[in-house]
C-alpha cells in the first residue's frame, strides 16, 4: 500500500535480568508489526550493562556503541542486578547504560504514565484518583548530577573522606529540554509543569528563569512550576492535575518511577529516549509539639497526652477540610485547636 | 505527682503564611499538657523566614538564632510563600530556615507517617494498601547538596552560563545520621531501609559503605538498602514494607513529602529535629517498541498497530502477575507476548 519500501537498522541491546525476555518478545511483535506496515527492519544484537561486562569485562563494549550509533533506532530491556553491585563505579551495569545515553547524546527521554481502564485494579490508587491519569515525564538524561565533575571521592579540610557529586546544567542544556517538553505539552493538553528545587538549589534556579524564559515562544502552553518535594506528593494526591512534566535528570528518575505505579506496574511503562492554598490543619504542629516534647525534652508522659487527644478529637468526628470525609464535622482551624485543647484535657 | 518542678525555655517560631496560626494554637495545646504534667514552659516568640524578612531584611535574624540556641527547644510553624519567591538566594525565606537547621546544628529530621484508622478515607491510596502503614522517615538535615560547596553560577568551558551544586557528605556527617537511624529502628520494629542511589552516585556510594559497616553494631537491626527511584515507588505500591527509613537531605525532602500522603494530608504530618524480582511483564518494553516506531522512526502507524494490540490483548484479559486481578487470565511473560502477536493480527 506504500509506495517506498522503507528499510531501519535496530540495534537490540536486551542487557540484564528479564531484558532479554521481553526484548525478545518485543522484537517479535515489532518485527510483525512492521512487515504489515512494509517496513523492513534489521536487526543487530549488542551485550550491554551486566551481561556485557561478564563477556567483555566492560559494560559498553565499543562495538555496541558503536552499533547503536550506526543505527537507526535502539532497543533496550534492562541493565543491573544483584550479581554486578560490587563492582566498581567504571565497572557497573549502570554505568554502561550512562555511557549509553552519553555516546548517543539522547538527552531526552519521555515517560508516560497512563490509568488503562482495563488495569484499573492494579493502583494501589483509588478508582476514583487514577481513572483517567494520562501524563508525561521529560527527563533530562545526560546531565545533571549524573554526569557532573568534579565528581568521586576525596579528603575534607579535616581530613575525613568524602565523596562528591555536582549538580550543574548549563543554558543550552536546559533549553534543548525545555523546548522539547513544551513540543511534548503542545502536542498534548498544552499544560507544562516544570519540577525543580529553586527555593535551595542554584542549578534549579538557572533552569526555572531559562523555562520561565522559553515560554514566551509557547503562548499557547500554560506553565507552572513546582518544588519537587511537593510534586511527589501530587502525584499521588491527585495526579489527574498533571499532562506533561519537565524535569532534570535526577527528579526525572524519581518522579517518573513514581508516577508507573500509578498504572499499576512498571511493566507497563515503556519509556522513549531521543534527541498552597492549604486548608489549615494545624494537627501537624501539635503533634510536632509532642514530638518536640518526647525528643526535645524528654518527657513523653506530656507526649502521650497532646497524641492521645489528637485521637480523640479525630473520634469525635471533628476535621479540617484537608482531611474530611462524608459523616464527620468539618471545622476550621481554630476550632480543631479548641477541641484538641478540650481532649487534652479529658483524655488519659 | 513529680518531686522537682521541671522548667524549659521554648522557643516559639510561627514563620510564614499558617505558621503563626498553627504556631499559636500548637502552643495552647502544648502549655495545657505540660501544666498539666507539672512542667513549667517559659515561650519567646521570634521572627523567621519571609516575615523575618519583611521585619528586619533578612531570614534569619541574629536574635532569633542567638534565642533558639538558648532555648531547650524551638517549635516552628511554616516557611516561605510566593510573596518572596522572587528574592535572591541569600534573602529567601527557605535560606533562613536552612541558616537555622545549620546554626542549631540539628542534623537529624524525623518524619513519621502513620496512617489512622479515623483517616483511613482520606489517602488517595486504597484503604487495604493504606491500613496499618506506620513508618519513620530519618533524614539528614544538615549536609549533602543542600549546603554543599562549591554552589553557585559561572560559565563554562564552552563560555556557557552554568548553575551547580555540590552533594557531598563526609564519613563523619554519615555517621551521625546513620547512628540515630539505628536506634530510631532499635525503638521501633527493627528493620532499616537505606535509601541512596549508589549504582550512580559516588557520595551514595560512601553513604552505603558507612550504613554497611555501622550494621555490625546493631545485629538486632535489620538492615536493607533500596535506590531512590525504586523507593518512591515502592512507598506507594506497598508503604507497610518499610519501618523506618535512612536517606539524605534532598532525597528525604522528596520521600517525607510523598509518604505524608499515604497519611492522607501533610496537614496531619509531624516532623522533629534533633541533634526486583519482578513477575515478567513484557508489554512495557513492547510499548517501548511502538514509542520507537513513533518517536525514534517517525513511523506511527505501526506504532499505532502495536499499541492497539496491546489494549486488545488486555481486553481478553490476559495479564501477567504483576498485573493480575480476579477474573482474568494469569498467563506468563511469553505467553503474553504471543498473546499480544495474535493481536497485532487481528486488531485495526
Ligand atoms: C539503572 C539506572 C542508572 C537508571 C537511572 O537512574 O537513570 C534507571 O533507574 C532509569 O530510570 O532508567
Ligand atoms: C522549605 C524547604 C527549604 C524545606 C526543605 O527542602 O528542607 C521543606 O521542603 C522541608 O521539607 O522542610
Amino acid at each position: 500500500a506504500t509506495p517506498t519500501k522503507r528499510s531501519y537498522n535496530i540495534t537490540l541491546l536486551p542487557g540484564d535480568g528479564i531484558g532479554p525476555e521481553i526484548v525478545s518478545i518485543s522484537k517479535d511483535v515489532l518485527q510483525f508489526a512492521a512487515s504489515l506496515e512494509g517496513i523492513e527492519l534489521k536487526y543487530q544484537e549488542m551485550p550491554v550493562g551486566g551481561s556485557a561486562f561478564d563477556l567483555t569485562g566492560v559494560p559498553l563494549p565499543e562495538e555496541t556503541l558503536a552499533a547503536a550509533k550506526q543505527s537507526d533506532a535502539v532497543l533496550l530491556g534492562a541493565i543491573g542486578g544483584y550479581k554486578w553491585d560490587k563492582l566498581e563505579k567504571k565497572l557497573k551495569p549502570e554505568t554502561g547504560l550512562l555511557q549509553l545515553r552519553a555516546g548517543l547524546d539522547v538527552f531526552a527521554n519521555l515517560r508516560p504514565a497512563t490509568v488503562l481502564p482495563q488495569l484499573i485494579d492494579c493502583t494501589t490508587l483509588k478508582r476514583e484518583v487514577a481513572e483517567g491519569v494520562d501524563l508525561m515525564v521529560v527527563r533530562e538524561l545526560t546531565a545533571g548530577i549524573y554526569f557532573g565533575e568534579p565528581r568521586g571521592f576525596g579528603v575534607n579540610e579535616k581530613g575525613e573522606e568524602i565523596g562528591f557529586n555536582t549538580e550543574v546544567y548549563s543554558v543550552s542544556q536546559i533549553d534543548r529540554i525545555a523546548r522539547v517538553a513544551f513540543e511534548t505539552a503542545r502536542k498534548r493538553r498544552g499544560k507544562l509543569c516544570s519540577v525543580d528545587k529553586a527555593n535551595v538549589l542554584e542549578a534549579s534556579m538557572l533552569w526555572r528563569k531559562r523555562v520561565t524564559d522559553m515560554a514566551v515562544d509557547y503562548p499557547d502552553v500554560e506553565l507552572s512550576h513546582m518544588y519537587i518535594d511537593n510534586a511527589a506528593m501530587q502525584l499521588i494526591r491527585d495526579p489527574k492535575q498533571f499532562d506533561t512534566i519537565l524535569t532534570n535528570n535526577i527528579f526525572g528518575d524519581i518522579l517518573s518511577d513514581e508516577a508507573s505505579m500509578i498504572s499499576g506496574s512498571i511493566g507497563m511503562l515503556p519509556s522513549a529516549s531521543i534527541g498552597q492554598s492549604d486548608k489549615a490543619n494545624p494537627l501537624a504542629t501539635i503533634l510536632s509539639a509532642a514530638m518536640l516534647l518526647r525528643y526535645g525534652l524528654g518527657e513523653s508522659k506530656a507526649a502521650d497526652r497532646i497524641e492521645a487527644a489528637v485521637m480523640e478529637t479525630l473520634n469525635r468526628g471533628f476535621r479540617t477540610g484537608d482531611i474530611y470525609s462524608a459523616g464527620n464535622k468539618l471545622v476550621g482551624c481554630k476550632e480543631m485547636g479548641e477541641q484538641v485543647m478540650k481532649s487534652v484535657d479529658s483524655s488519659i
